[in-house]
This record gives C-alpha cells, structure tokens and sequence, in this order.
C-alpha cells in the first residue's frame, strides 16, 4: 500500500472518527457499546460442525474413522460440544434478559442454570436427533432418482443440510434458547438457500429437492413423510399487521404424506392441505385442501406464435 | 498422496503444460497476463467487513465493546479502512484506465488523485450511511413479525446484510468508481441470494423479507419505505439489444410506501408503480398502476381432484 | 469459557457418549465407520480452485501475473492439480467398489489405474476446456447490457461461475468418476444459487444471467448459444417413480438458439424446445415447442383496485 506522491489531500480522518462519535449515542439500532456480548455467529458455526461430526461420524472427519478410535474420538467431540453450546447458550439468554430489562449489566445467575439445564437437555437428545436424521437422510435417497447411495445424501445434498441445521435450532427453540438458533438458521439459508424459521414445526422423514428459495414461516407445521421442491413458500397472508401479528399461528398445515412441488405457494395460518394430497407446481394457494386430492394450477395455456409473422412484431417479454 | 504402483502411466504434464502456453495468446477473453492487476475480491469483502464493524459498532466485534474503548477501536478501523480502500479503488481505476486504452501499462497518475478524491468522499459519508442504515433496520423490525429486536436484523437478517452491501456499492459507483461495486454486489449476491446491481437506486427505509432469489436491475428507482419479499424481480423487458441498450433505462421506477409481494415479478424502464400501490404475490407487470392501487392476479383457479378416481389416472407434475 | 457457579449439574457427558455408541452400529446411513475414507469437500474444492487459476491465468492470483512468470507458474499449478485430482478421483473410485462390495477393505488396485486414466484424460483436456470457457464468458458479455467488459464476466459473474464448474464436473462425470463431480457440483450451487446436475449435457456459449435458482436436471441436453434467466427449471414430471427411474431420460432437450425467461418451468423427457425459439417469463410447459416460435403465457389479467373502495375489503394477500 504505496501511498499516492501527487494525489488529492488525504480525508481528516480525525474528523471523520469525531462525526462517528457524535453519531453512535444518536441512535441505538445501530449500535451495541456497553451492551451484554451477542452470541456470535463464529461460535454458532462451530457449534453446529461439532453436532455434525457427532451424529455423522466418519463422514465429515479429516482422516478415516475406525471403531478403535471411534470411543475417544466421540468422547472428545461431545465434551467440546458441551462447553461450547452452554457458552453460547448462557450469552444468549444473558442478552436477552439484558435487552428487555437494560441496565442490569451481565449480572444474571438464573440465566448460568437455564444454560445448564437448556444444555443438558439438548446433548441428552443426540442419539434421538441422530434417529430423525436417519429418517431424512432415506427420505431423501427415496424421492431422489439420481441419487446414488444414501452417503450421498449426507454428504452432499443441501436439502439435507438445512434440514439437520433446523432440527438442531428447533430443539434449542423449543429449551427457549433465544438469538442463537436464529444464528443458525440464517447460517442454513446462507448455506442451502432454505429459510426455515426455527420455530417451524416439522414431522419426520422430511426431504427438500434442490433446495434454492424455499420458504417455511415460524408457526408451519408439517406433518411425516412430507416432500417439498425448490422455491416452495409456506407463509403468511399478507396484511397489514406487522409486529402485532407475533405468536399468531400465521403459516400453513401440512399433513402426512403430502408433496409440493416446485415454486408452489401456501399462505395462511388457516390452511391446511391434507393427508396424501399433493400441490402441482406452481400452484397458489390460501385454502384448505381435504386429504387424498391433486391441486392443479389450471396452468394459463401457453401460446405458441411462429417468429416474423406479426405474433413476434408486438411481443415483448 | 502415495503414489500408485500398479497403475497407467502418468500424464505428460510437460505437454499439458506446453498446449497451456500455446493456447493463453489465442484468447484474450479467458486470462489477464501483463495486464494491469486486478482489485482484489478478498479485499472488497474485507472493505465491506471493516465498514461493517465501523457503521454497527460491538455487533460484530470480538469481543463487547465498551465507551472507554470506543474512540480507539473506531480511529483504528477507520484508518484500516482508508488505507485499504484508496489501494483498491486506485486500482479499479487503473484498471479501467488500462483497459480503455491498452499499451499505456500501469502508469495513470490521474487515478491516484482520484482514488484519492472518492476514497475522501466515501470516508466522509460514513455518519450519514449510518443514518440511512438505522431506517433500514427500523424497516426490517416493523415489517416481521418473527423479529424480536432491532438486533436481530442488524445481526442477521440477510435482507438487511444485502441493503447495506448496496448502499456501500452504490456510494462507490455514485463516485464513479468501476469494477469493485460489482465485485461487492455479486458478494452480497453469494452470501444472501439477492442480486441488486450497483447501479440502482433505493431509497430510505428499504426491507427485503426473505431475500433469495431478488434481482433488482441497474437503472431501478425506488422510492422510500418500499418493501419487497424473496423472488421478486425488477427487471428489463426481453430484448434482441444486449450490448445497445447499455445507459438506457430499462427498470421500472417504484414509488414510496409500495409493497411488492413474493415472486412478483414487474418489468420495463417505463413501468412505474405509483405510491402506496400494492403488488400481490406472482403477478406479472409489464405496465404502470397508479398510485393507491392493489394490483392481484386473477390466480388460476386450483383444480382439485380426488385420487383414484378418473382425475388421478390423467395426471402429470 | 469460565464455568458457572451457581448452576444446574453439569449433563452426565458419559452417558451422552455411551448412548450414542449404541446408536451408531444401529443406523449405517447415518455413519461411515471402518468405511472407505470419502472423497474430501475440502480437496475437491481446492481441486476447482487450481482449475480456475490454469484456465483463467492472472485473474485470480495474489500478484500481477508477466509472461516471464507465465510458464514456470503455469507449470507449478498443472503439477500440484495432477497430483490433488488424482488422489480424489482415487478415492472417489475406491468409495464406489466399497459401497458396492462391503468388506473389501480399501484394497482396489484397478481404482489406481482407473484414476490415473481418468487424470490424464482430464489433464488433457484442459486446453480444450479453455476453449469453451472463452465462449461462454463472450457469451455472457453479448447479453448482458450492464457488463462493460468480458474481464467482469469471468471476474464477478455467477453464471459463469456455474458454467465453468459443470464444465469441469461434467467432464470428470463423462470419465466416470463418482461422487467427486457431484460434490463439486453441490459447491457451484452453495457458492451462485444454480443447481446443475454433473450429468446433464451442455452446448458451447451457455449464459446464465442472474443465476439464483436454476435448476438443471441429469438429463438435460442444451444445444449451443442457449440462455436462461435466473429461476428457470429444466426438470422432471413428478411421479411416484424415485429410484425406479434412474437411467432414463426425465428432462427435457432444448435446441440451439433458445433463450428461456426468468422463473420459466420446463419439464420432461420427452419435451424438446425446437432451435431458435423463445420462451417468455414464468412459462409451465410440459410439451414440445417446434422451432422459430415464441411460447407466451397468457398472462392472468392482473386486476386493478382502487384502496379504499370495496376493492380493498376482501383482499388478502
């Protein structure tokens, strides 16, 4: 970084530095100065990889694992897990009891137990978590023809992905851990392009093909063996609601059995599409649908004009 | 990396290297050797990462930051800022310079000035993208209803990431400054799945709900508190033009207090959606709506049919 | 990471461990224990990483690449990509013959051979690659208005981005390689939104403009100077098939000269879209087009309501 010999003047960044000082205490949505710490972003990552070793072993490891190793090489992984997870956990709950009620600083005992407890109860789940991955991982070797081996569906296919990384920030949902399994979630859409909220309630034996664009809102519950397609929205109907809309059921109903596919759109909390139907692509819908039905968009009827007669004189788009 | 024993003979790499070298000279298009030294990608993000840290101060910090330690840390990244950011735009600069007109190596003295000049100018408006960016956050909170806290969206909603990715290439193309604004802007595109060329123009209190799959085209106005779900396009009307139509407008013009419903899609330079309209989600626009106006879909009607009978038996997709 | 006074008790991290070391011999989906060592995400990605700096030489080095650097650089990337390639097409073969025959251990001495064979194949190819790299990255420039010059193209574009990764996978899938093209495929769709199968078949100067949230299934074929928007599908008709149905064509042929609009769908085997047509924005098509003609959806009317008036009563989303 060669500074310039016959350039502009350099900017008063002293002045510039001043007008950023005067500008931080103007407006606390932009800052967070003697604030509790936030959970963090990298910690989470972290945390998410280490569950992914656990309930996948040998998949994602730099060498080779053998049952030899298997034993101290789990027991090594869990232990790390642990502190890591109640680390972030404590600093979530401290930022949210600090957030509603300033002033306290980062005093607050109650939030190290709920970070025992919160913590204790997501690692007790592990073997339970790796039944329902297990389901998923075959859901989708099942619904996908080009698949070859269900290794590959674990280690390569983002559908998967997202589906894991929701499983574990809807367990930490529901132990009411704040913050940190929304860090987790928006990690699985940077990943995936999948935007589960975690609150979202999913069954078992879950699959999503090729991933991009899906959209599933906070309160959607969907039921066993659901599949859905790329660019799928479960959401909200719109209004003009904004923040008074909280802890409304504003998404969907999905029954068991049920395939969407791509680019379909499910909006209302009061719509639910029934067991064993399924949702052609495309398709937009705010009712209910009974169980054992098609829905078919009656798709427009494309029309065909041959180039350089006058169909292609006044087309556009 | 063993090598084999009992295998076919390796590659003649000398050879491989050789037809490498003859083909390099033959096309212009795919390397970039002698020529001046492109900005960097890796320092692009390191720009934005550092404007990040300077405009949301103690978000994304490693650790909590505190009033005492405030004026120090800012006057540090402000000056890591400064210094970074001049070497890359003088060499967006140089680079275009030497572009234009090929032979003149990398002498351009003009373009240290310049750097110079937008770098100022850049360091200059950061209170004032702090202003703009605490709107966006505002808008971000109002408009969903899962959001618990202002810094929620500060600290990760991808829709409020890819604003401030674009106001901070925006600012940079306004400056006249080529290259590193796209190299920003197709960052922002990797990370959040919202592509918004730098070129377009947003007003205050901007909300992208959901983010994957926006594209928002160069020439695009949008006016103030605008909102937009994921999948919405604003985009240019089909064309047998490319490369002619360049400096032309192309994209519609949104007005204020407009919403623009998932997967909408609206197209067209002359296409412009009057204040307070709102855009139902998939509809197709290629033409004005005046102001005040909800523009829906005459939706096909979904078809139900029960399984089994005759309805299943002629069904595809 | 300092330990919490007054907490609950810690979780019993043996037990956690115990149990998971029941569940792991219950569920082989779910762990590749004293399995063949995978192919690594990590290697495969640094694979594409040396490819992209032999095929586009300066773009993306940390220094300014001469000629009289060229050929001694040149030589040292071709030489630590034979041997990185090599050991992953090695692994990736001798993961194969192991999922197929468990229990042969990691001996597979025709995997060497294979891998070497396929190497050099690759290796070979390289020049040629370059090639239709440079079409793709002209094609890319011709039909985008807003790019000001080709080095943006290959320096910032996702589409091309995309193109060059299928390319590369797609040629390691024609040498039947496994496993490795589909994990470098699952990159390009985590790091631009696009989503290619290794499989499908892919003419000269392809662009993809836009990219998040194509789609392109195994066997798709594409002819030459063919373009697609961003949330195109080219893919299957659903059924109720899975894995009954690998091996035959399930996606659709288009000819050269198409262009296909954003969000356009495209399904089947049996659809072919004749040379030279055109395919308007968010089309569903599921049958043939001939040549020279242009597929229009008859768009829904979209349906104006002044606010205020009744229109707005009963309007939801």
């Amino acid at each position: 970084m060669d500074q310039p010999i016959d350039a502009a003047p350099p900017a008063d960044l002293d002045a510039v530095v001043e007008a950023l000082m005067v500008s931080y205490p103007k407006d606390g949505r932009t800052q967070h100065i003697d604030a509790t710490f936030l959970p963090s972003r990298a910690r989470a990552v972290e945390c998410i990889e280490l569950i992914r070793r656990i309930v996948f072993p040998g998949f994602f490891d730099d060498h080779r694992l053998t049952s030899a190793r298997l034993h101290a090489h789990v027991s090594e992984l869990v232990r790390q897990l642990d502190a890591l997870l109640y680390d972030q956990v404590r600093q979530s709950l401290r930022y949210r009891e600090n957030a509603q009620q300033s002033g306290r600083g980062d005093d607050c005992d109650d939030c190290d137990t709920q970070a025992r407890v919160a913590t204790n109860a997501f690692m007790q789940g592990l073997p339970a978590l790796r039944r329902a991955l297990a389901l998923d991982v075959q859901a989708a070797f099942d619904g996908d023809p080009a698949a070859k081996h269900t290794d590959e569906a674990v280690f390569c296919y983002p559908g998967v992905d997202a589906v894991f990384i929701h499983r574990v920030a809807n367990t930490l949902f529901r132990l009411d851990v704040p913050m940190l399994p929304r860090i987790m979630s928006e990690y699985a859409h940077n990943e995936t392009g999948v935007d589960i909220h975690p609150g979202a309630t999913i069954g078992e034996s879950f699959f999503i093909d090729h991933a991009t664009g899906v959209v599933i809102g906070e309160t959607t519950e969907i039921g066993k063996r659901v599949k859905v397609y790329q660019g799928v929205t479960l959401g909200a109907l719109s209004t003009k609601g904004g923040q008074d809309l909280r802890h409304k059921k504003r998404h969907p109903t999905i029954e068991d059995d049920v395939t969407i596919y791509a680019g379909a759109t499910i909006l209302g909390g009061d719509t639910v599409i029934g067991a064993r139907s399924t949702i052609a692509g495309s398709v937009f819908l705010t009712r209910s649908v009974p169980p054992d039905h098609v829905v078919l968009s009656t798709q427009p009827e494309p029309q065909l004009k041959a180039r350089g007669g006058d169909g292609s004189g006044n087309w556009s788009i």
